[in-house]
């Protein structure tokens, strides 16, 4: 039996949600054909409110959707993806439950990936400052923001409690500038009923390296009084200057001023996702460039949608990377792959943005709509909120948004931590007598370290030699990226420890003893 | 300027919280005094309705309340108890944003650290059976079934698949029972809605040692009324075996016969909390022995409730293990404290169980009230919530779960898997020239590798040593758990690994060449 033909989206934002969704409705034109997405979660999150999550406006749940619910007829593939193959026209994907690499063969293929939040390069940024991209990073923050505020309620050392106190965002675009209003409220609605906090020992800081806030998003006015409304609420911003590293105790500014911090976040800087990157394809500015149909350049069955392409608008000008802008796009790109497998013309994109608008926290906004319409305050965020309302997908969502904005304006502050699995690096397993531990051919994701019993070193059908307690194997996989070159079976009980592939390439990398000794035992061994 | 006399508490479930409560309530009677809580979680968890968590009945965060909107006048420490120190009447917790160890003191002791679900010397089972305990299990388990069922809807090996949807848990009792109940539910109404799992492929396997289910907590009749019950809804229940140990692939049971399943829970065994076993109080069966008054025996300050408290009950029985017995006992315990200190006569505890109920999942329970009446069906399951509906403290607590019951009804199954940071065992520093790492005396709690840069090792005033890039430091503390025998100050910019103590102890014990190259630098360096 021969399959059916493949659309493959990779991404599950709003670019390639809604890809799939009007691919759905256009399917009974392409009988033969079927739709898959691959993506990492599970579910669709709705940014517009992510901000909201960090503040607890609204529960941590309330702003995604299961995309088993949204994609009734879309075949969810929920795994990383390790690479693309465009010659071969596969997506190999990480393996789950099992150690052996998957591939999803397609015909047209569709990047949806967005963009993501990259310290790579900036360091200090990259271990000490939080990113504000997903709902994990969201709930990290919410997280972090409730442990430093009850560190701070109990401390005696007046230092360290200024230092817990204070907190740094960089970046004041959109995304900068909601989380630091809702930070700000957040925060200050909980000194505002603590018994050891004063308002005033509170300092919130943006830092953003323009003259005004949103500047390339909202116009110059609006912009201005964005900050304002923000200085109002108490927070510092510092125009014209920037976020250039931090420590675990500092956020360090261009000028080399230091902070005291221990909660720096950094919304910028925005980068296209790497598996982008490592592809042969045209690319503007890190984003895989498109013809007008997001057909991407000299390609036949690659289209790209959202924040990672870069899609020519009416002329000179360039898609801006808003939701707004992806949900239009993505419509269009529906009925464009459909027209090229039909063998119809497809017709280039357009779409002039309805407007912009910001959440400034604490029932505050500010709006700009078809470019001469401004609005700002209460009647901005009670727009923004209808807006977003109304466009959160999922009757049963928009039932609990409204009941956790109800809740919120009923009850106090909460502030609850979810706490999951305590991160274990080390992995401990049990294997019985005669278990496989990984085969040949297996992809090699963890080195391992015998604690008790013993194993069988197996290739073809021999057994080439035996370890023990104490020694270790699965490093020649890892050391050289290849796949696994034995089989390796429990002879007894036998506890080992597995080490993940990244914290053991961290290690090896770093720790020459460790280095030599791997080096060793992997010539003696081949 | 002396402190005010201090009750402390140990631990936040039922007994902690209630006799937290009960002692607010009271301190206007001993006004030198105040009270203290101390917990890992900054929220009490309603255990009565963890496993419809796992089961998606309410939202994760319906049945948790914040610490401090039950204690507004209680002084609330987040975190984990180190140690106790019982001669200074000391309680050693954790250092958090910081290494130095901290103290609190005490003049009278509570103990309310409940029961731990203790897999130690059950190898197999501690490290591939998922405990049902708290929370964090809850989640784990949510997001674990979410996971094999997607990777089975879409895996093409049939064996993996059949692995995949065969699910066993060990233990009937209350817990293992409603676990087992929620869980069969959820798998099967997600299969009921899945094209590519059929009804008949799912296999749900409770195994319990004795012949019916709850044999400890219901009478025979119930018991065996309720094993009929899940029986007739799919689980095939063996009585009169155990689980004995399990491999990444298998449960094993006593009889050698393997279930190949890659979900295997375990509510047994439940074993006292480790911190009370390493202090030199008297225990009985593991628990802290306690007269009447719930005073630990042979002690003049040290109390024990719930769980972990053995209390004689009228004559030569015992309190029960319960939410109810933990509640009652805590408000006795409270003025039996302020009797205590007002050097008044402590009464002993006396309370008779109004009854048990077992909720067995979709729309049914089993429920034995005062000795006599005893109830089962959708009646029992009414009763059921009615009960816990209205013990669930806090107003906003009861709008969240009776809306969430409200959409279960009214919404189809929800599958959210809510995915927090990957966990990483090692984590990336970065300093700045000057920083100081961390200084002589405070708790070695990390092992750090130098990949860049270079810091001076500093004893007294004077900088002893110099190390860079590639070599290690503050393995000394970590070998020996003494504290930090020197300052290290970042000489230039400066990254680190740092390696967790609990992963560098395993990577230790367990590897030789690593022990040889630790062992030799520490004998330099001293």
């Amino acid at each position: 039996m021969t399959r059916k033909k493949r659309i493959v989206i990779l991404g599950g934002g709003f670019g390639g949600i809604y890809t799939a969704i009007h691919l759905q409705k256009l399917m009974k034109k392409i009988p033969d054909w079927e739709v898959f997405l691959i993506n990492r979660e599970n579910y669709f999150v709705y940014q517009p409110m992510l901000a909201e999550v960090v503040g607890g406006t609204v529960g941590i749940l309330d702003t995604v959707s299961p995309l088993n619910r949204l994609l009734k007829k879309t075949h969810l593939i929920i795994r990383e993806i390790e690479e693309i193959n465009l010659e071969k026209k596969q997506i190999l994907i990480s393996p789950k439950f099992t150690h052996s690499p998957e591939v999803v063969e397609y015909d047209h293929l569709v990047f949806a990936l967005g963009n993501v939040t990259d310290f790579r390069g900036a360091p200090g940024l990259y271990e000490h400052a939080f990113p504000f991209k997903n709902l994990a990073d969201a709930l990290r923050i919410r997280n972090h923001l409730i442990d430093v505020l009850e560190t701070a309620e109990v401390t005696e050392d007046a230092q360290m409690k200024k230092q817990l106190l204070t907190f740094v965002v960089g970046g004041g675009g959109f995304s900068g500038t909601e989380i630091v209003a809702e930070l700000n409220d957040f925060v200050r609605k909980f000194a505002d009923k603590s018994a050891h906090i004063h308002p005033k020992e509170v300092r919130v800081v943006l830092i953003h390296n323009k003259d005004r806030l949103m500047d390339r998003e909202l116009s110059p006015s609006l912009g201005t009084y964005a900050g304002e409304i923000l200085e109002n609420r108490g927070v510092e911003i510092r125009f014209g200057q920037k976020l250039k590293t931090a420590t675990p105790d500092d956020a360090i500014l261009e000028t080399g001023e230091k902070i005291s911090s221990k909660t720096i976040i950094s919304t910028v800087p925005s980068s296209p996702n790497p598996i982008i990157e490592s592809l042969h394809l045209p690319l503007d500015k890190g984003k895989l460039k498109t013809d007008g149909t997001m057909l991407v350049s000299g390609t036949q069955c690659i289209w790209a949608v959202g924040d990672c392409a870069s899609i020519p608008l009416d002329g000179d000008s360039f898609c801006p990377p808003t939701a707004q802008f992806a949900i239009r796009e993505a419509k269009m790109l529906a009925s464009n792959i459909v027209a090229s497998i039909l063998g119809k013309r497809r017709k280039p994109f357009f779409f002039k943005s309805l407007g912009m608008m910001g959440a400034l926290g604490h029932r505050r906004a500010v709006a700009e709509l078809f470019g001469f319409i401004k609005l700002s305050g209460f009647l901005a965020w009670m727009l923004w909120r209808a807006v977003y309302w109304i466009k959160l997908p999922g009757i049963d969502r928009k039932f609990k948004v409204a009941f956790s904005w109800l809740l919120d304006t009923l009850f106090p502050l909460e502030t609850i931590q979810l706490k999951m699995a305590p991160s274990q690096g080390i992995n401990k397993l049990h294997f019985e007598a005669g278990d496989l531990i990984f085969k040949e051919g297996d992809v090699g994701d963890y080195l391992y370290i015998i604690t008790q019993g013993s194993v069988d070193v197996i290739k073809g059908d021999k057994v080439v030699a035996k370890l023990k307690k104490g020694e270790f194997f699965g490093e020649i996989a890892l050391l050289n990226q290849r796949k696994r070159t034995a089989t390796i079976r429990a002879s007894e009980p036998t506890d080992v420890l597995a080490l993940k592939k990244s914290d053991f390439g961290a290690l090896v990398a770093n720790f020459k003893e460790l280095r030599d000794t791997f080096e060793k035992a992997e010539k003696e061994r081949q």
